[in-house]
């Protein structure tokens, strides 16, 4: 452990970073935000050079601009490693946080804030990190060269990533690709994620009469677009809990015995992640698998957001004039997002009921789902680096969310390496996002020694 | 026609009457309009001096003030009629409208505005035909004793109204109600209706996870809020468009042959009414019934309005904590809204999908539904003063909207007879509604007619 005395001098500093980046409302989803994206890229691009990264530049898309910093390493034949994270963040409803989203407040080791966790903790670990591993290697340069890409549209879907990747393809050339946006499975449990699942949206409108109409004059004789778009999301699954999507599993890689008896012995306490993780009192899902099979290894249809006709105080009796549903799917290898999306127009086209029209709209290009080669070598020095410093053996997960990684993967044929230190009760997308200080503190040493470690043993 | 020419006269008066009215945006749902219903309220009270009336006063109730008046007519043996309507009027979405809602606009012999047809323009037709039935009876009194209740909580479903009835049940007793608040079939094609439906409305609830989480980390492994409900509202209707609650028929009078024979022979042109009246593409609903049969005198169950999760722009992938919905039924006699209510929370437990749970909250008493006696005399009266005025045979109609009718017929033990003058396609409760002045101006000379035909034949 070269590093660990440094980081514990560095927490509070640590903190201020965080904290006056967490200041900054970087919601992507929200065009009234978009100057707060911008200074968010901004803030970042002086925090890289804080750290000491040489180069640190915006990088404009044709939506918010991303981050890209650059630190070589002293010997031109180290490893090159690019770190791969985001600087935007969900929407927040702020009424239901408990503190201001956009005020970190600190409970003793918990930080309290949106992007807390998701993802400005974990980009700040890795400044930290690039400092450490330059301080343990003489102070002139890190033992790898770093390259950071940190984006502004990870929570809208990264519309503009694949292009800006290939773009930007020569200057973004390395070995391997470090993304920190994952948990671990546990405070004192570590665990690396080798696959996240893909994701594909989209937007349905059903239309029925031209405007509102009142309910008593024209209730029970004409449609009623509520109702239909019920009955299309009530028959999204069957009664086992599939998707009925048409097609929907042709491309679903089958779970091998040995990876169901791996996930089967992962330490996983069900009834405690329903309480705290969940906050819901049932598992439910897809007949024949386990929970944590369905949340990571099998695709999933979900509504994210429902709407129709008058929705204010006291009554208003009326036959709305549409009904609109915001619908997600999560999807696994070998499933891809365009396909899904046409799949999901088939099937509103097969069911629609008589008398209502329906537009599906897709939310943009998705999210493809990735898995790390488990040869990788990248990945065994990470396994090596983050059991070392947590003192545990690294369990290997899944993720049930997303990211733009399997871009990464495919645009600069690398493999790419998920090592995150948030926790599976960070409430990430959700009210009260939070992060464990002294996790990413001891994430930052971690990232620190795979550096060190990787620049010993050469290009992986 | 006694009273035609002096109506003609009036026109210009009757509009700025009615207009500055319209100005008083007096939506009872919506507690920031609080202070505009009471402005209403005081705006008629005036306006019901300015027509004669010698007694007119502000009724309070437990949410927005009544208005009540009266005008003795000479005789003290004469007919006493209650006019029965209301001041407040629906909200709007004033993004959807023409014109502005509450500053309304003529177009040749349209008025377009909150409230011109639903209710404020027919109770002002009632105070230009109490003047004219005043003026051809000499100018001293008019021919029968008249008393007005106009309500100011009937968009919202009326319910402080029972109270109100039984508290003030000698002030208002009378040996007919007159309604002015439904449309006859066309503009030369008068019509009066002699049943109205009525409603049971509640806000169903059911909530998932504690919080919104991530639909990426959960998504297939726990249960979805939006899907428990929108299986519910599926599972409403079954394949043949019957409401599913239990026990939802059983009161329900069915009809006879002849009933069906008379409304078959209605001049119903249901392209027509779906092009121009309902604006939708198809009519559909209960098996074995004709639209008429299925929107006047057989029940249904609506959404009104429906919401849950991310409703922004962008996309925010969660599942949602909780899924709501505004629902009504139509009821037709015999039901009950308390039955129907309590049978709904039944068919809620019954079907709620595991690890959800749900809350009905009726929205209040309801309304039930009205039937006029095919022998009242003032409904005879009616059809001779209406059939006289517009030149033309009374058809009689069924209404499948609601009112407190139901309520006024029990308290005050007396016949409801419903004498309106709107028009299919006025739009109540919808953006752009209208109504046509002609059609308010002979109304109130009808209605005249009528005050004189039952003061010359006594108490009915």
């Amino acid at each position: 452990m070269v590093v660990r005395g440094a980081m514990a001098a560095a927490e509070s500093d640590f903190l201020a970073e965080l904290g006056s980046w967490l200041r900054i409302p970087s919601v992507s989803a929200r065009p009234e935000y978009a100057m707060d994206v911008r200074r968010s890229a901004e803030w970042l691009c002086e925090a890289l050079w804080r750290a000491g990264f040489p180069v640190a530049e915006l990088w404009e898309t044709g939506g918010h601009p991303s981050v890209f910093a650059q630190w070589p390493a002293a010997d031109p034949d180290a490893p090159v490693i690019l770190v791969y994270g985001h600087h935007d963040v969900q929407p927040v409803e702020a009424a239901e946080w408990d503190t201001p989203p956009f005020d970190p407040v600190r409970h003793g080791d918990e930080l309290f804030g949106r992007g807390a966790a998701d993802d400005k903790g974990q980009v700040v670990a890795h400044l930290f990190a690039a400092r450490l591993a330059n301080a343990a290697s003489g102070g002139q340069a890190p033992p790898v060269t770093l390259k950071v890409l940190v984006e502004g549209e990870e929570e809208s879907a990264s519309p503009h990533l694949a292009d800006l990747l290939r773009t930007h393809r020569d200057r973004l050339a390395c070995d391997a690709v470090i993304v920190s946006d994952t948990p671990m499975l546990g405070p004192e449990t570590p665990s690396i994620c080798i696959g996240m699942r893909g994701l594909a949206d989209c937007e349905i409108d059903v239309f029925g009469p031209e405007g509102d109409i009142h309910s008593g004059s024209f209730g029970g004789g004409v449609p009623n677009p509520a109702h239909a778009l019920a009955e299309l999301i009530a028959q999204m699954h069957d009664d086992k809990g599939r998707v009925t999507l048409p097609g929907f599993y042709d491309r679903v890689r089958p779970l091998s015995d040995d990876e169901r008896a791996e996930l089967a012995r992962l330490p996983f306490d069900e009834a405690r992640w329903l309480r705290q993780s969940a906050r819901s009192t049932a598992a439910i899902g897809e007949a024949g698998f386990s929970t944590l099979e369905r949340i990571w290894v099998r695709p999933a249809a979900e509504v994210n957001g429902l709407w129709s006709g008058y929705t204010g105080p006291g009554s208003k009796t009326i036959i709305p004039r549409g009904a609109h549903a915001k619908i997600s799917f999560r999807l696994v290898a070998d499933q891809q997002p365009d396909e899904v999306i046409s799949s999901f127009r088939e099937f509103v086209a097969d069911r629609l009921p008589t008398g209502v029209r329906a537009e599906v709209r897709g939310g943009g290009p998705g999210l493809r789902p990735c898995l790390t080669p488990a040869d990788s070598p990248v990945l065994q020095a990470a396994i090596r680096a983050v059991g070392g410093v947590f003192g545990a053996d690294v369990l290997l997960t899944r993720e049930g969310g997303s990211g733009p990684e399997a871009e990464l993967a495919d645009v600069l044929g690398v493999p790419v390496v998920f090592v995150g230190f948030g926790l599976p009760d960070d409430r990430i997308h959700a009210a009260n996002e939070r992060v464990v200080i002294s996790r990413l503190l001891k994430g930052a040493e971690a990232l620190a020694e795979l550096w060190l470690d990787l620049a010993e043993r050469g290009r992986g």
